[in-house]
């Protein structure tokens, strides 16, 4: 049975051990939305279960706790910014930042970031567009696990890609999701479970198809959205891949297979080709196109009508984008945030070795 | 067996045709080569076997050949172009060349057109940014064949995405894919050669898994990128949909349901909320992030490294997006064209109406 602890509990906890970590209170503070908002919106895989890996990596130097995150390079509408190695959950949010700063002065405002670390949830980003009226849009690369079309080997991380838009009475609209048919995490699920996976989620290490859940141990690799070539996976690779370009290639941190590892046990590739992961991002002003109130009519309408489409027999409803993760956030402000047993055990672990109570 | 053409005597031919629609010396050649560069490229689909549509379209008063396309609104990085019902294959270029010339400006482009038709392949408007060290993205919503996830209604378009990325001494990447798990030009090569499809392609019009080939004239649909739940399809439905919101709700663009078909025999939507179908589009300076050529340094290397990933047994090689095009546009452009004997026929009979000899 998960115990379920509060979102003002959880998120004291998490930004005491931010602080034991030496990050400023600003800091502490900005990470700690960063990654409560994946529990919030019921991401679990991307919450407080990760931040026993945020401190392994802190702990191994691969974090800098104190990071000066700076513009490197800028025009109008364009900035790449170097995370110096600090936490990906505020190089982040500066980052997106600067996309909107830009963009209240040009239109737009896109920001290639090298040398950060694991941002937390993709949408969390995106969403910081919401409120000035402007559209978000929230990348990163991570990890190779992924094997392009054709290919054995692991080349991409699942590479998400979030894209936040206003509407006006209905809740916006939040597209957030990995470019391969199915996140680690939810691989994750599936081992505790003892049970295989679907068709397409997975390859063996020789690229033969499998439903084995613990397929990535055995040298094998997640799939592209897709799945195989009859099934459109060169679609997920190509979208994969242009994640991979615009964090990484644009910005000069390491793409491909030399991503570094999130799990600090995992050694750094060899021969790496830039600094850290990297990430992308993109503020757009709705009233850079046409009157906000015009837009948010329209997207009310798109909104209104795709939940009111047909519904397939044997299925409740049509869900837009981004629905039932807001619908997880009301909820749990209020009733809490479950979590399962052995993340409260990591949690308590992390607590005593901060001295810090749960 | 396919008759093959010079790729100058279709576009001598096609010249000739949109000249006598009436369209300007000018719109006939950006036209005809927004048009060839697909049957160049291999996507027979969407080259001249389209031309019939075209003409069917312009007789039916629903193609302006002579448009006055205008920015309507625009901040230094965005536009909002008015197609003035131009042929998408001429409106397309256009606003592309606005999002290039912002772009030089102040180091990115974004522009959202209204009022346009269908505009052949998006590949080819997002490679105009290439030749300017740009990277260039294209995409455009269409007339919906597409079940969102759980929906037995067609709600969305292929909504294709195109992007093309420089590179050094390698050919650019260009991706270029409708955001479904089969095109459309897929179902018809089959039903041409009476075959089934695989499964994830079709739902019946009660929504049910099919791999009939025909199903779109049952009143069945074609399915996002993924397939069916399980196999991600909730994450092409909202590729999809982001297509549709930048094409069509930033400019004023009808959307979801109410994008006008591109058969000229299929009645218009009613209530339509907009005008035209929609486009976007954009274009990154490459120095706007880092030099051009750091940046090309490290595509080539990007490319290389995907290229030189080891082979699953049975396959040929790991393919960079954009790569069969590519050896297409090089063999089409030296030995011909192959076209099929009904789209030969066609083009005779476009040629007999206009007293013009293919």
């Amino acid at each position: 049975m998960p115990e379920t602890y509060s979102y003002a509990s959880l998120s004291a906890f998490t930004q005491k051990i931010f602080l034991k970590m030496g990050c400023s209170a600003t800091d502490a503070l900005l990470a700690t939305k960063s990654l409560l908002i994946a529990d919030l919106r019921g991401v679990d895989s991307h919450g407080v279960a990760r931040l026993s890996g945020y401190v392994r990596l802190w702990e191994a130097g691969r974090i800098n706790a104190r990071p000066v995150i700076k513009i490197v390079h800028e025009t109008p509408s364009t900035a790449v910014v170097d995370g110096d190695a600090g936490l990906g959950l505020v190089v982040a949010p500066f980052a997106m930042g600067v996309a909107i700063d830009k963009a209240r002065q040009v239109g737009t405002g896109w920001v290639s970031v090298k040398n950060s670390n694991h941002f937390g949830i993709a949408g969390s980003h995106a969403m910081m567009a919401l409120s000035h009226d402007m559209v978000g849009i929230a990348m990163t690369n991570a990890s190779a696990l992924v094997a392009p079309t054709f290919s054995t080997e692991r080349m991409l991380g699942t590479n998400p890609i979030a894209v936040a838009i206003p509407a006006g009475s209905q809740q916006p609209f939040v597209a957030d999701f990995a470019t391969t048919t199915a996140a680690n995490g939810k691989l994750e699920i599936l081992q505790r479970k003892n049970q295989d996976t679907p068709d397409g989620w997975v390859q063996t290490k020789t690229g033969a198809a499998s439903t084995n859940a613990n397929e990535l141990k055995n040298g094998g690799a997640l799939l592209p959205l897709g799945g195989d070539r009859e099934h459109g996976s060169h679609k997920g690779y190509a979208l994969g891949a242009i994640v991979d370009i615009f964090s990484a290639v644009l910005s000069g941190a390491n793409y491909g297979p030399w991503v570094p590892p999130f799990p600090a046990y995992v050694p750094m590739p060899e021969n790496m080709p830039g600094e850290g992961i990297g990430h992308f991002f993109g503020a757009m002003r709705i009233d850079a196109f046409r009157p906000p109130e015009e837009f948010k009519f329209h997207m009310d309408t798109w909104i209104r009508r795709f939940k009111g489409s047909t519904v397939v027999e044997g299925h409740e409803r049509v869900l837009i984008p981004g629905e039932p993760e807001t619908e997880f956030e009301k909820e749990r402000m209020q009733s809490g945030i479950p979590l399962l047993e052995a993340v409260v055990s990591d949690l308590q672990q992390i607590g005593e070795k901060f001295d810090t109570a749960l």
